[in-house]
């Protein structure tokens, strides 16, 4: 069998997410459309993380296995030419049997977009969140220095979510002012449900001062969720880069 | 009378174009409506240009005159918290009675984004226009060079235009690559109906090799519409700036 790697990009706006869920609409379920019409097969793709509604994509990864002997770059060509605009297949390789787009991944990179402004912009509705009080970014930063290394990021996953293994390792977050946009880049070896919103919310909580530079640290000890910020809107999240060896 | 001047941005893509027209959903009719809301007259706003469907704007500049005493930053917050998410108004400021958005501009400035790649960019569909034949950026450059002064852009203009005067100035036209974009700049005293749309179009075929590039010239001349390229998709247009003395 073949195993074919596919790079996606979509805007996450009139999507209920990645995961594939009876009656709605779903970025995983248009490109298995696609694949049936393309390849006459029916074909299930794996994907490297289960973004939520709203939430983008830049870097997304899946795989599949077909026995199909159509090359790479007929199937991008073919596949870009059906598949709905809010979706684009980047890029389609073949590779290694046993690569998995979710359990090979070493790393992955997320970017949290936030217009810190007293008004929307009209161009950017549902790419960014609009948070309008002032940032001390450097609070921010000194704050952020907590999440880095391993961790118990218990309190830092929807209360929906009942994973038994709640320990991730941050490797990296940058936080960056561009205009009246403050960039937020998370790289880490795996993430909890809603666990990028969760610290997106928690860091603008305490750059605006409502939260102390403390709570995340307070977080981690106490395992208690109602001590964070909210969870931010998913529009703001992209799914940047899937970092594999 | 008060005499106020906005700054607006929208997203074209929902919108049947600027001005007023029965029964269409237009960028226009939605900002007096809310001026209707808010100052509780029948306002009527004129625009510095009147964009067609699917066209976006940065900077669109409109004004109208009132009696009432509503102070500019409470107007501009009352109207922001109101509009519709694809319209932002990005300023309003109390001018002197003899401004008029269209007749005192002294300057305008557009943007077209073309996406020089074989394939659409999901988070980029309806802001810019995909063009996927490679682009000689250097003869398009040399093309461009001939639009500058003043000319009679008979040839340039849609052939549902009727004005009598096709005489407009362009002080400037900056092409640069940024990554898989083309990005066009175009500065001009005044643009007749999609005078900017049929440049572009007319400077892609040439930097493809379809047209000459002696065919601007030859435009000029001839005063032959059919001679230029087409007429560029809405979508990836900008009015980035008006400007006044």
């Amino acid at each position: 069998m073949r195993n074919i790697k596919l790079t996606i990009e979509y805007d996450g706006t009139n999507f209920h997410g990645w995961q594939k869920q009876p009656g709605l609409r779903t970025v995983q379920e248009e490109i298995e459309e696609c694949l049936l019409a393309i390849l006459k097969e029916n074909i299930t793709i794996s994907g490297a993380g289960r973004t939520d509604a709203g939430v983008h994509a830049i870097g997304q990864v899946a795989n599949f296995y077909t026995d199909k002997t159509i090359k790479c770059e007929e199937l991008y060509m073919a596949i870009n030419s059906i598949i709905p605009k809010d979706i684009t297949i980047l890029n389609v390789e073949e590779v290694d049997e046993n690569f998995h787009a979710r359990k090979s991944a070493k790393a992955k990179h997320y970017r949290y977009v936030i217009n810190n402004f007293k008004i929307h912009s009209a161009l950017n509705v549902n790419r960014e969140y609009v948070f309008k009080y002032n940032l001390d970014l450097e609070i921010m930063k000194m704050a952020a220095n907590d999440l880095i290394g391993k961790h118990d990021f218990y309190a830092f996953k929807s209360a929906s979510s009942d994973i038994e293994n709640t320990e991730r390792e941050i490797y990296d977050i940058s936080i960056n002012r561009v205009g009246t946009r403050v960039i937020i880049d998370i790289m880490g070896n795996g993430f909890l449900h809603n666990m990028v919103r969760i610290i997106v919310g928690t860091l603008l909580d305490i750059g605006s001062g409502k939260l102390d530079v403390c709570t995340i640290k307070n977080m981690f000890e106490t395992k208690d969720r109602t001590l964070g910020g909210q969870t931010v809107p998913g529009c703001g999240l992209y799914m940047v880069e899937v970092i594999y060896n």
